[in-house]
């Protein structure tokens, strides 16, 4: 039989008319569909009704697929010739879990195509009218995952290292870790003054 | 006279495919469009026959016009009532010198709409084959400006806080700075075998 083809869409950060035109292609043409929580209905509309769909269901939640179940599920399902389309919020990979899978689809030589999306990483600031960057303020920006493995030793952000930043400083999926980050942040002398802004 | 609106649109990092939906949208109501270099036909193919086509000039080159000269050309054609879109590569707000554009319409009260785009900043790796994180091995990336403002007096960007970042460091557009930019980094303390690319 041929093996089928893993498409690893980035949905975008919620507001539909931000999915690609390579996105809602590749979503009409899919066979089955494995998607995340939080992707918003009308980019669901564009998958068809003969399609199967997947939902991984809400991550930490029961019931949930863990990665190491998706990433066999979408080489099982490729090796069975589906045109397989991996739908995630964002892009897929910034802080997506992505490479996770493009690894498992590489290691078994099963053909794959990443569709970038656009990363809620500024959009969201966008969105909220705040500029990630300006010409005349700063030359660079830090996006950090505010949500790291829990099974994790201990923390890859190096707090002291963020706190010296001169750039914008952006944290995702860190509503529940926020007054630990900052609490941090201001410990290694980040100016409690700083204008922030806390966007859900 | 009513006034008009202005669209920010990012137009992504080159693949068409990669323009979102709503820019798409914006592009074909459009009775002027203010365009960068290096946006692709096909993207352009959307904007209606009975709109204006300006071409702002490629950067840095003879009959470029300057981002005073476009914020002032928006503002003008926003009060003769014009439905403007702003086209931009990649992201407005990625190093896009759309806070400057905004910040101009602001003050004169005319409105706008920020539409994103996907950043070349993750996006062209990810057609290289590099996921810009991986669970395992970053919990943050910083992007920095290859090219900082020639007008500024010293450089804003802090080599030896980067060389300590322990994430993936993206620099754009900075293919004429290269060989400055591994120089100070090694200079500040990168390992000078840390694995890189250079993706033109």
């Amino acid at each position: 039989m041929t093996v089928g083809k893993v498409y690893l869409v980035g949905a975008g950060p919620g507001d539909p008319g931000l999915l690609t035109l390579r996105g809602k292609e590749v979503l009409s043409l899919a066979e089955v569909v494995i998607y995340d929580a939080l992707i918003h209905p009308r980019i669901l509309s564009f998958i068809p009704k003969t399609a199967k769909r997947i939902f991984r269901g809400s991550q930490g939640k029961a019931g949930a697929m863990s990665q190491a179940q998706i990433n066999t599920l979408l080489v099982r399902l490729a090796l069975q010739g589906k045109r397989v389309v991996r739908l995630k919020g964002g892009d897929p990979f910034v802080f997506g879990r992505g490479a996770e899978e493009i690894l498992a689809l590489v290691e078994k030589k099963i053909p794959f195509e990443v569709v970038p999306g656009v990363s809620s990483a500024f959009a969201v600031p966008a969105y909220a009218g705040i500029p990630v960057t300006h010409r005349a303020l700063n030359s660079s920006f830090t996006v950090v995952t505010g949500h790291e493995d829990p099974s994790k030793n201990e923390t890859q952000v190096d707090w002291a290292h963020l706190a010296q930043d001169q750039g914008t400083l952006i944290f995702l999926m860190g509503l529940h870790t926020l007054p630990e980050l900052c609490r941090r942040l201001i410990e290694e002398g980040k100016d409690s003054q700083t204008p922030a802004a806390v966007i859900q």
